[in-house]
């Protein structure tokens, strides 16, 4: 697939040396801003509850969300499912063909599926054609835990980054072989520096696009912050085009974590940046109920602002240069900072109100 | 300082070729594991209050921890704090050298102030010629918002990675020229990238241990994955040499996070790490519940173990082929996997009771 059509770079994008694929109407590569995806946890046929999650994903921020298609009564749930969905709907299909060209007439954006697994040539034959009559890229996953008995062996049967991409190349070969090439692969480790090296390897390879994820990462906490370090360190070397931070928890959650991933790795930015001091001995200020109601009212506002809360002299007004709205307090005084000029000195208690007048007036102002 | 003295390598080990400082005794670099560090948030001049955080963090796993010295009386207390510490103390001065010669009288096991910071080049050899008699540590901190003006100027007052580098290296070459070289450290930028670059130029430059850490990070939730994201993608890198994460929270928060990111990154074990599988529609058993209770019986275990838990049987057999123990449920059933090898099929119900029963087993062989 040439990039004719490449679209013109956003503000903050993925590689744009990678090809892309259309999901629905994402473009996942080619340049276009890292997708935020999740998986549902309902039973696929309950047609009602799995809907109402994806409503709760979509407004968490999700923008592509996959659902379990294991038997026939799940893929017939689908077609209601993609209906009454406001995201595109990726299918997870495991050995059966049938599933998948069912999925794929049923309006899936895009099915994940390895094409080593579904049994014969002819099979995929059957399931490629499909796909690429509508234009229905397929996802190919490796994970650790299911990689080939021979590649395994090769390697002492230790998961290695390179039996990983291995085990890849091998799936995109299949596909290669139909000239199907809408294809993102995921290379997926529940070790953080294996999932690293594996997506690090792919990339030098080959300009597939990426889905970037860290598997069974485990309780919200630990899960985040493995799929924090190892998705993390993705994105700053500029390899990944979608995410999914996987945890054992409501996968409302685990689209908070993805956009404070891609925050933090400036990667894409969505909301306001609240920079806080961290407490110590030198606090003059009740700095964590005031940063949190800064926070509450920063929740509101769409705007990609950086605002410094900061509790002492010390650090304060000098961290405060880089933020749009800085707020210093101290021995009863607050100082409001403004693209680092000092432009209200108030009473400690009064902190609050000046911070939202400076925030209104930004608003304003970027309006303008 | 010749690494004559060497400490024979830990299993998991910082960067031997890092030069290394006493810290109490604790050692900072040249091989060692990487010190968890957290900072007090009470006021030091309330000893008690301040002591009994000190045991909080050392019970939840700080090596070190740092407490601010703003004045006279802070220092006076010191020196009781030192007494009744079962950690390391580090005073944290700013801009006093009498603080400084105040905070090693006292029995500070290592100072944190930046020799550029304390007035004159007389004041600074009696800093450091206390300090060198004592064999106490200097750590240099070197943060985003306050950097020497000409080197902001130098570079379009824009934190450039290069511009803390050069910072960090002048606040080096006073100390080079007392002739003290038991020097820690830190590059502290509130934006990630900007951290994780200055810390691997400096790395490049100069064999100093580096304590590891994002400034002002915010409050917990997305303080957190921006700490996990910067510190990881360092350790990943084999830099830093201790790290603190900075919350806006209670320090001991801190401390939990900071090993998560040293379990993570493979840097340093300290107790089991659990592999959970996303829940997803395929989901077979109540497997959070499950997790819970095996995460919650963990907890009390101090051996660096893996256990997985899965809640089907399309990836579970294979992700527990890496785990001491792995329990995959599915359709009443339960199986127990130990280092790959099926030895229990027991109920779905009894498969919390078997999990214990190989614990059991695994602890005693342990021991043995």
């Amino acid at each position: 697939m040439s990039n004719q059509n490449h679209i013109s770079p956003p503000h903050f994008g993925s590689d744009p040396r990678v090809r892309y694929v259309k999901v629905g109407n994402l473009i996942i590569g080619g340049g276009a801003p890292v997708v935020v995806q999740s998986m549902c946890s309902t039973d696929t046929r309950d047609v009602d509850a799995t809907l109402a999650q994806i409503q709760r994903l979509a407004a968490a921020g999700c923008e592509l969300v996959r659902v379990a298609v294991p038997d026939k009564k799940a893929s017939q749930a689908l077609r209601n499912i993609v209906k009454g969905s406001p995201l595109p709907i990726v299918a997870d299909i495991h050995y059966h063909h049938q599933r998948a060209l069912e999925a794929i007439a049923a309006g899936a954006a895009k099915v994940r599926v390895n094409p080593g697994n579904i049994g014969s040539r002819d099979r995929l034959k059957m399931v490629v054609e499909s796909a690429g009559a509508r234009r229905v890229p397929i996802r190919i996953g490796v994970n650790s835990g299911s990689l080939p008995d021979d590649i395994l062996e090769r390697d002492h049967f230790i998961v290695t980054p390179q039996g990983m991409v291995d085990a890849a190349l091998r799936e995109v070969e299949l596909l290669d072989k139909e000239g199907f090439r809408d294809i993102v692969v995921s290379l997926k480790a529940s070790d953080v520096k294996t999932t690293v090296e594996a997506n690090r390897l792919f990339r030098e390879r080959c300009d597939i696009p990426l889905h970037l994820g860290i598997t069974e990462a485990g309780l919200k906490g630990y899960g985040s912050i493995k799929s924090a370090i190892g998705i993390g360190a993705l994105l700053m070397q500029n390899i990944g085009e979608t995410i999914r931070v996987s945890l054992a928890a409501e996968p409302e959650e685990e689209i908070e974590i993805a956009w404070w991933i891609l925050e933090a790795t400036g990667v894409r930015r969505r909301s306001p940046e609240l920079v806080v001091c961290p407490t110590c001995g030198r606090l003059e200020i009740e700095l964590i109920p005031l940063a949190k109601e800064v926070e509450r009212i920063l929740k509101e506002i769409k705007l990609p602002i950086k605002v410094a809360v900061m509790g002492c002299i010390v650090n304060g007004p000098g961290e405060c240069r880089d933020a749009d709205i800085g707020l210093v307090g101290g021995r009863g005084k607050g100082l409001v900072i403004r693209n680092g000029n000092m432009v209200q000195t108030v009473k400690e208690t009064e902190l609050l109100n000046a911070f939202r007048q400076e925030l209104d007036g930004l608003i304003e102002g970027r309006k303008a």
